[in-house]
């Protein structure tokens, strides 16, 4: 029998080794073993400090990406996944890490993903310090690859969100997505097969999730927030009830927001009913925040730029959510 | 064309759901959003406290598991394989969260990795606040999964490894592996093919990654240590190299430690040179630890229980790592 070699058996480290070098010199925060993040600024003028951790991956829009022959959006899907699920705990996103699993390391999409991944960890004010790539031949097929990201960020305890005090009047204010981010896409891809073969399509698809951290951020700092949900799996009624008391519904009127067309083109190919897609998609808002009432015009008004608009507002009720008159249990 | 559900596109959002409500009844500290992890205990007599943080999976580990249908084995070696790499900062772990790509969710798979998880990270004094379980029809198959995990530790930055001052006469301690952990699996996997049906062969390759980070806080508490490299992908030149100063060669001598019986089966049964074999795979040696010729012998005793064992000397050089007659550039 000849010699094998880890290459020949699909594993080019030497390849992963000389890209990593490349890495480091453009990304001088990334570590060997490990990756240090120096805490002193970061706990300045916090009286109980506590870390927040998020981890996420993009799901399947992947897929289209590897359709598309195009990896410079899902660096962004991947750090706005994450950081708009930290930003709901009112937490200052500090560093972020990511893994990515390929079938066999390749430099060009490698660099367009990591590219992604810095601009959008720029965006949000957070470090990008280190991660793994995978080499998993045997396990993915070639060109198939997989992506997650992991953040800490720090948050004084009694600042947490989201509050206990959600009570009937408060408001529920929107921002808008950017299409349908990086959850469902599962679904929309059996509703819209002529993705594999439609640029247009794929580009739209491709729309990276907007991230919401720093407008948020800012108003943290300014408003009287008192719970933020991100729009992801499970859309409006399994996110935005998880900030709910138990004696409350969130009542919204989709009339108040834009239902973006891409969401009316799915539901028509796919003859997905009304309830399916407000369980699955984002139907338009990214982000609700929760404020009092006598607090959400003004919070409303500094996000107009964000194109923030009041969609709804809390009742007595029991934790669901309500669209219209589709009721969420 | 009748209508199309999420679960029909091939994702169980509801299964999943239910499954995460038991897991967090068992797991108090997974949080919503996002995980929080109070801060001041973590903090006390730190003088210049830093984050410490590790991502890493297993690779193709993941297919041994499946062909064995047991998934109990690989959440330890998730969990070693970055925690293992944070005790080299001579940090101290303070919180994990977890990554699992599936086809499709499947609880009793998932059970059994969250319950290796679990049990790992309490062996190492670490917390399990969160996950995230991605569904991925189209992109694995049917049965297929990843799993990759994060952790943050804490460290004082004065006390951070490895330290500037290695050099000549230094000794190095070797702590013996399990096995292969989890590199060169895609290699192993290519020179035993029969681990598909040999039953055996895979209990061994399962073997667990060993946990060395309780033993190892133990030893930097109490001896005189200045770097500790983790022998993972690479193998001892690709990992010891890491903490050389480029004036130092570690020179190794392989007669003094016991090299498992898995490294020679799989080297002769894949006809796989013997400097091949350093650079892929632990060789019996999982974690290395550096010291200077005055505190070694007592840093080795104490660790004796571990199977500790003085394997090799620094000397004057360039950087390389040596092991007998061999020399890796």
């Amino acid at each position: 029998m000849s010699g094998i070699s880890y290459k020949g058996a699909g594993v080019d480290a030497a390849a992963a080794d000389r890209w990593l070098e490349g890495l480091r010199a453009k990304l001088p925060a990334i570590g060997g073993f490990a990756a240090l993040f120096p805490l002193a600024d970061a706990l300045k003028g916090l009286e109980d400090p506590a870390l927040v951790s998020c981890v996420d991956g993009v799901g399947t829009k992947v897929l289209v990406a590897r359709a598309a022959n195009n990896f410079s959006t899902v660096g962004q899907d991947c750090v706005a996944m994450v950081l708009n699920d930290m930003v709901c705990c009112g937490a200052r996103p500090l560093f972020f890490l990511d893994y990515l699993a390929v079938a066999k390391f390749d430099e060009a999409q490698a660099d367009q993903l990591i590219e992604g991944l810095r601009l959008a960890c720029d965006a949000c004010g957070c470090a990008l310090v280190g991660g793994e790539t995978a080499e998993l031949p045997g396990l993915l097929a070639p060109g198939e690859f997989d992506i997650c990201g992991f953040a800490v960020g720090i948050v004084d305890r009694k600042r947490a969100l989201p509050r206990a005090d959600l009570r009937a009047g408060d408001l529920v204010i929107g921002l808008p997505s950017s299409g349908v981010h990086s959850n469902g896409l599962s679904l929309a891809r059996r509703a819209l097969p002529e993705y594999a073969t439609d640029a247009e399509l794929r580009r739209e698809l491709l729309t990276p999730t907007r991230l919401y951290v720093r407008p948020v951020l800012e108003a943290l700092a300014k408003h009287d927030i008192k719970a933020i949900a991100h729009i992801t799996g499970g859309g409006l009624p399994g996110n935005l009830c998880r900030v709910l008391p138990p004696d409350v519904d969130a009542q919204l009127f989709s009339g108040n927001w834009p239902v973006p067309t891409i969401f009316h083109r799915i539901a028509e190919a796919g003859g997905i009913a009304r309830p399916e897609m407000f369980e699955t998609f984002n139907m338009g808002l990214g982000l609700c925040l929760v404020a009092p009432p006598d607090a959400a015009p003004a919070l409303a008004e500094s996000l107009a730029g964000e194109g923030a608009r009041i969609v709804g507002q809390l009742e007595p009720g029991t934790g669901k959510v309500k669209v219209d008159e589709l009721v969420f249990a």
